[in-house]
């Protein structure tokens, strides 16, 4: 993650989520330790997987006290194993434990994207179509749960409704027309957007094709009719499938050749990764 | 949910969410609708469940344009079938497209958490053991979380690091012994705080029960160990069970007789609940 | 201007710069004026233009007293005349008179803008060229300049440096040559963003047409180097002309048949549109 | 620009404009930079005119990595010439990419508003009037533009309706006349402020001055009558001329000897110093 | 209090007062009653004394519910005293209990102060000496602790470090001399800053007053050097009395002939006025 | 205070203070310092009590500028006397000036609170009844304020409405009866909660022991009626005394055997202790 995006678009969303768990202090922490302390722990993984999100877990860290340090073994994007060292984190224990909750939070639910990502895309491989991610992410969480979704092996779709131009059923409808729908789109938005519809006939697909749309995206149809409808559009636009896509059902899509297959799954229902913070223990201070 | 958490610790994060959403602006629809126009829309059950998160949802709608009006048919704690109409929407269409996707991941995600609460929560019915959730909860999205939880028939634990006392090993270990733990917490924290100890072994559980504590949490032990746990206790204090619980294994719990038991899973890892906003139109205005 | 634009995007703008001007309280409205008092006040035209903002104007008095009353005689894009009556605003006098200056320092400028630009489109007229805007706006302006620009005649481009993909000299240079920057940016960005690519040489044109660019950009060539690129292009790419457009040098591009001319002129020099309050008087209540 | 001053005013509105900038990352650079990169480059001005704003251009990178280090070679309110170097910037090749718009924009405006500023100051050398500002900045940019104004030989009038007491005609209306307005204020107000009134007729400047008004504004008037204004107040309180004073018309001003004349366009309307980022290269680093 | 200035200087502080009291709900109140129920209360006097801030306690209930209705019996600046019935308040119960504490918390502090200001400004009635406040306020509670002075019969002071040029030893040293230190901020400050200057000495205040200051605060001297002060001055300036001023050594400051004399304790160590909500009942809604 | 605490939440608060005091600039300052100047400045006790806050004097300076340095010679909780120096703080002496007021408000007033809470506790010493603040603080002073009570020597009670459950009369009413009070609140409240009951009668402190409740509140009684509750109690929950308790009244209370007694004086009248700044001057830099 680059430092830039870390500091404009990450750290306050980090800074939130430690204030919703520490809202006045870390009670049980400062009882115990009223002073600094260095110690060390080892993160440790739980379940095999792919890990995303090394960097958010050590900055929740280093937010805290800058002088924390993480040592990784692990990079995102690598596939781990029960029982693997990821890295060890060095600091006042008091961070240490402060952190590690919320830390954990998010690394757990990153991989977790990223794991179950990485499965779905293997059964993408060797066709010509790419996996997707959709809007249907976490609220405050898109940041992370896109990038996790790119580790697994997936690739982004728009990032919101300002950076992307898809019309569905009623904005076709309150346009008047396909044809029309794109026209005013093509007026409106930044020249630098690409127009997307969202189809459910083949004569949406048509008038959508001829009309210029860059990408079609072929809802709810069989895979014959997606079949149908990529021989119409033939290669005029790109072609997405949607509509509850899931690993179980993925494999029927694969023949029907459409460039991309769209899945809100990937963000809204993987289940987390186990990893945890186990082995702390105080270090002798040179 | 109370009007007054929803002002001073709910609004925000639906701010904050639905500019995530919409960095600049919804350049779809605002291509093709330049002007306010009154429609409606249903809300619809995909997949039977709990329902949890009906006023996030409307109040999502509500922030971007207060005209708008949600007639519910169904409340927070409702078991819905697929196909239900769980209530519509009225408002400038402008607004219902806008709002929709982030209004529907909230309530995806509350719903998906209070179904599986409830599927967990029934296994325990009949017996004396409450189950409860934990810290491990998406970030920013802890308030709904663990309301959702509550809607789902468990319990909540500490809201947060600053609002409960939970001694583990590594406070034990700084501290010297459990007793001295137990002896510093009481000494700094609130009095208002019950103090909670997390003990691996009967000798632990046996110094805490002596030395005070009000909640014994019983880690990793097996139902035999735990059922032994609760006789040194003899009411003591309340004991909770923890360390992976899901609803696969907790069966063989209920017999060690424990207060309560707490699982990670129920927030960190239950699916959502599929539902969509369809057959939204215009309406005439009188 | 959209209302939930406005609600995510614009007023958090508008209230800090109305802190900006009003820190502590207006000392000396409060001086005067210790009760409310309803009044209105005229808002005039003092030069010729083409007026833009006539929502955030209003905007800027209801968020200091949501009873606050624009009628407007105008709307955005108008031509308007020096001495035309624009709107009159009516309220509680101490609204319009903490709020005029904010209020004006919006509207003169987003007017200046749309004034500017409508005079540099008309050069344009008849042509197959459009005008666009550049990210050379005011810091913290962007939304309120680039919405001129549209209302002036001009389109956008890219909103910011999330939501569109312009590969410039450096980037080429270090993914090495154009055609690995274009595959590398295709790799990464997510699919519905255009790929454009800023080139000094007719070469650097033929290989980005070549490896499938969206747009290109032709930066710095003389009408004659322009007007070649454009056959190579062929039709297989969007052109773009940059650098240093103003109105006085315009009319040689058109001749060489791009796309796209954009002019940072737009938002970085135009003057003000002079406009203000006058004729401010206390008005009976019913 | 002190250090206190950058802390607690500045740096929240250059993150706001970066954030404005780079609303998720920016997708570019991070598509052919996965990996820092060492980089210089340079700050070449490209128009003659007076640089204001060099230590703000450079936080906007320090912000961002706090590695960046600007080498300057001028200072704030240096006469700079077309194709003089100004600064050297070193750093990560990312964060030099992904501030470079935010930084110029700040700049260009700031050295074109002091560059306009110096050569209206210029027309009043020898004088015995005073350049000034007025509150018709662009809004979020006051802190900047009124540094710019001071660095190009004007003064600074109040800063904001909290900070200094002027009575125009509709205060003077609502407290019944030109005596009762300036009782009521020095009553109200703080006692360090000064009191101004805004007179259009030499009997309100009689007023004012009878009633100790420390500085009396004269409003859209002539020369002759400015004279016979300044004789009347004698020096019992400063005299300010306003009213769409430019570069222009400044000239008859002078004759007529008021203290100070405070001009809008310095702020409104001065077009950008046009300056740029050129010859980045990769560096070694030992 | 006027209602811009709640809008932006008030609000924010009322919401995070608020938050601070309510970090996640007011659990107790949400136990007990899940459903909104119509109330009033009664505000009591428990201390005679003069009451300051009733529109902050009431607009901490229209903060969490606009529906909620204050209906006062007395306004800022009267005289109380213990029994009286200052206001009732009604709405929804559960808004009554949980804004009480935080409304109350405002009310008492800026009670205590209007109340300690006014016991202190009575011993200056019928002479020439006005008495002033201090920036010695509590963080983050300025603007109401100003205004409660105000509303006690003290003036204000300079509002922050930003609205007043006053001149300390330090300042003095820094420039050299105290006539340097005067024309340097001459130079620099806003020309609608009038220049305070702290002098110890006879001497200082001969040079500042020479030199054209403004304002002379006698820092620390007796009552026969502030005569002489006075004398030395003659008009020239006006004089400010600083240094520990309490209610029980004023009397002596009185002979001195100053305009204005000082006092921290009025913000920093003025004592609460009691106050509370009694007698809160459901009401029948119509 | 720990890190954790001060980046999460003190940091904000205290940059929310200085931007209270410095709006725009420290105009005096910046006048005549143009150049940071190293500097040293004493920290002197000007009246005997118990210092707390050192931290936070400490972090106001450091928060303006990293480079100051605090040398300390006293510690929270320490008795200091009249002319002791506490503290010499090095660094930018417009840093020490510009932060001075700030920090000063800060430290003077969170030492009064000590200094007043020690005197109060010192009249608790042998017996077994221990003193308790309660939420009558300053808003946006809570963080502040408790530390400064358990600095003093007092307990802290509940630290908001969302990590204390306190049943009151009207919660009681609303309930319908004592039991059912509680009873509501266990079922409601996280299970981590303990429950006090507010109890104005011997009727009430029985049904409230009875049903469970861990803290029984005797409200207004007077000493002999206490005794009598905690004989009817008998161990069976702790026993708080409220009601104005103060200094003069708190030995009667002694008598009565209760476990805590809880003062909102500590925290709503404590007068400051005085502390100042003196002996700046420049340091010679190596």
């Amino acid at each position: 993650m680059n430092p830039i995006t870390r500091t404009l678009n990450v750290d306050n969303l980090l800074l939130l989520a430690l204030q919703e768990d520490i809202s006045s202090e870390d009670v049980t922490t400062n009882a115990v330790m009223p002073k600094a302390c260095q110690g060390t722990v080892q993160l440790l993984c739980k379940q095999d997987g792919v890990i995303a999100g090394m960097e958010v877990f050590a900055r929740v860290f280093t937010l805290l006290d800058e002088q924390t340090e993480m040592i990784p073994y692990v990079k995102d994007g690598d596939e781990v194993k029960k029982g693997d060292l990821l890295a060890t984190v060095n600091g006042d224990i008091r961070v240490l434990l402060s952190g590690e909750r919320t830390a954990l939070n998010y690394l757990q639910r990153m991989s977790g994207i990223a794991t179950y990502t990485r499965s779905v895309a293997k059964l993408l491989e060797g066709s010509k179509t790419t996996l997707l991610d959709t809007r249907k992410t976490t609220p405050n969480m898109r940041i992370f749960e896109k990038y996790a979704v790119k580790i697994g092996g997936g690739q982004n779709h728009r990032y919101n409704l300002s950076d992307g131009v898809l019309l569905k059923d009623n904005h076709i409808g309150a346009a008047g027309s396909v044809t029309k729908a794109i026209e005013m789109a093509r007026d409106y938005a930044p020249f630098v957007r690409k127009i997307e519809v969202e189809c459910e006939t083949l004569d949406m697909v048509r008038e959508a094709a001829d009309a210029g749309a860059d990408i079609i995206m072929l809802d709810n149809m069989t895979p014959a009719q997606m079949k149908e409808a990529v021989a119409v559009i033939n290669g005029r636009a790109k072609t997405e499938c949607s509509g509850n896509v899931t690993k179980e059902n993925i494999a029927m899509i694969l023949d029907a050749g459409v460039d991309y297959v769209s899945s809100g799954a990937l963000t809204h229902s993987a289940p987390i990764l186990d990893v945890s913070l186990k082995n702390l223990h105080p270090i002798e201070q040179v």
